[in-house]
């Protein structure tokens, strides 16, 4: 059997025009020659915590599960937030700020520990503005090199939760709202396939205007207003060959209400 | 000798800020751990086939031949479109939506095949509308696994052709067209350096204005409007430590013309 | 022990929307298929030596000292300028161009080196607008092939050198400028940590605003205007979940002083 190399994942909010993200890879590198590196995006917007874990959790669960996550947007760099070491249910190792971040994998059965940053196997960080560089990559190297989660530092019992926005059923109603838009203008909601599971659904509203539920971009007219589950999972509003993000003047909370008919 | 891992390229109008890419990527890492992937651009603008050709014309020759090329600039996807597995005639193994985007590579002697979505030696995509996650990238993995493209599909004779634009003569003149712009400003057109062959250019004209014809940038002066055979091997427009796009006012569609006087 | 395959860095101003960066990947790859590619960044501003070099001074010392970096912002490429090949004082291999890009690694010790574009080891460029790909990228796979510096090139004492702005000392202050803004809108300045060693810093004034000095953004209140110690080893100037940048109105140029009590 071959060897595989360890793999690694980066999620910040660095911005591509930096070099931050080059010097967190330059660390991972010096550490483990043969790492390989994939950037799910740098572009997370600055200290958007929610943006950023939409995205892990949109992105994480298609890496082969030995990957080790390192996930950095980080307004409480250089305060006292800790630091988390997260082993989801699944054995997936996320490294990152203890802001809410990691909120789709702390879910029941997760093993949450804070960094020691200084004592601990670790050196203490060279920086106290990038932790990305200089706690969070030697973390996940240390992993990578066959280091225990337990030996980087103690668990802990409430870690920050992201105030998870759901989807709220009313009746036969199905409310829910934008959290973010994808680069195609798309606007991801609250509302998950999950919650649609038979069911079938009758009406759609955006804020306020009608949308048309559809399987595929491709049942829309060029221009109509649409709502699909996306890809990621997820209740996406839509526009073929268009932007919803436009068409809607706004993206992050606009109103979903979905009307539902249930199955026997 | 050593044994030289697949090569990827992925050249899509996803956005970097999105997570599709890696997305891809974990697909492709998951099949092939080993696998090497070169990010041509995610930066296509959006739904831009013909800007997204120009750039696979450019790019893919520099590849080594037995890298396998990932294309997604797919407005149709969703829709009954086909999905194309494309072997050139020097052997290059393309896959994308049939929707021109692999033009520059259907010429004479290429093999292009329909991808199979149900039924063909491919799992059934798990989406409708992320075909470059779930049915490109899985073509793509079976192809770097030693699969065949006969396997992946039927043989199809009427691919989508972009119409592609090219240089019209007229006497002693040459009329083209700018097609794209690059970072820097400078305008690629629709005049290639093989139509020059045998002739000296002896006066240039974009968009009404006089140009120079020069061998490099730096024979212009600072500011000065010039025509070149750029590195691409199509003559471009620009303007020394300049950007042509933004003297001219505008890229795509600005008016060309050469005036030649052929050799013996 | 393994066999570690050679580390490329690039660092350009292409932009990633240029399939420019891709090209000079694919001939480091078609000439040394194991290699190891790390984008520093593509977005340097266009033609900005100088943010290039505060790039590269930020990044290249993280990386592994066997990494050979490949730098291109080149107003200048098809002029008489001269293509360089350096070899820093710490044995680091650097290959751009002579126009200051480099200024951070021609120090004392450093080797520098006039690449031979015609006659020497090297094929002759392939285009005369694209050194990058035809002329960089050629050095540094030579390089990394066993080739040494010597071959490409004879040695040149008179490099390009950037004005590189360091702090001025004024009795007790210490006068410096803002060279650059980082995507968070923190502005990095003229005045190295070094330029502290041994002083405290009473005072902080910034663009004529009084600013205070942290040891960390933490410190500060949302929204005030802060001076630190970057992770870069500058003075950096910064707004706590704000932007420098925009609190101040602009970046470069900005003047920043402080007011040191030297210790005994």
């Amino acid at each position: 059997m071959t060897h595989v190399s360890p793999l690694f994942t980066l999620t910040t909010d660095f911005g591509s025009a930096s070099s931050y993200p080059a010097q967190v890879k330059a660390v991972l590198l010096s550490a483990i020659p043969e790492a390989r590196i994939v950037d799910i995006t740098h572009e997370v917007p600055r200290y958007d915590v929610l943006f950023g874990a939409l995205l892990l959790e949109a992105a994480v669960p298609w890496f082969p599960r030995e990957s080790i996550h390192l996930a950095v947007v980080d307004p409480g760099v250089g305060t006292a937030r800790r630091a988390l070491v997260v082993t989801d249910l699944e054995g997936r190792r996320l490294v990152g700020p203890d802001n809410g971040l990691l909120t789709p994998f702390l879910g029941r059965g997760a093993r949450v520990r804070a960094l020691s940053e200084h004592g601990g196997v670790l050196p203490a960080p060279r920086s106290a503005t990038f932790h990305g560089r200089d706690l969070f990559a030697p973390a996940a190297a240390y992993l990578a090199r066959g280091g225990t989660a337990a030996a980087l530092g103690a668990e802990v019992s409430d870690p920050v939760h992201l105030d998870w926005p759901a989807a709220v059923r009313e009746g036969d109603r199905l409310l829910g709202v934008a959290l973010t838009a994808d680069p195609f203008g798309n606007l991801v909601t609250s509302i998950r396939a999950a919650d649609l599971v038979g069911a079938a659904v009758l009406e759609v509203e955006v804020a306020g205007r009608p949308a048309r539920f559809v399987r595929t971009f491709g049942e829309g007219e060029p221009g109509e207003l649409l709502a699909l589950v996306g890809s990621g999972g997820r209740v996406e509003v839509a526009v073929r060959e268009g932007s919803a993000l436009a068409t809607l003047g706004g993206g992050r909370g606009v109103a979903v209400r979905l009307l539902l008919a249930r199955g026997s």
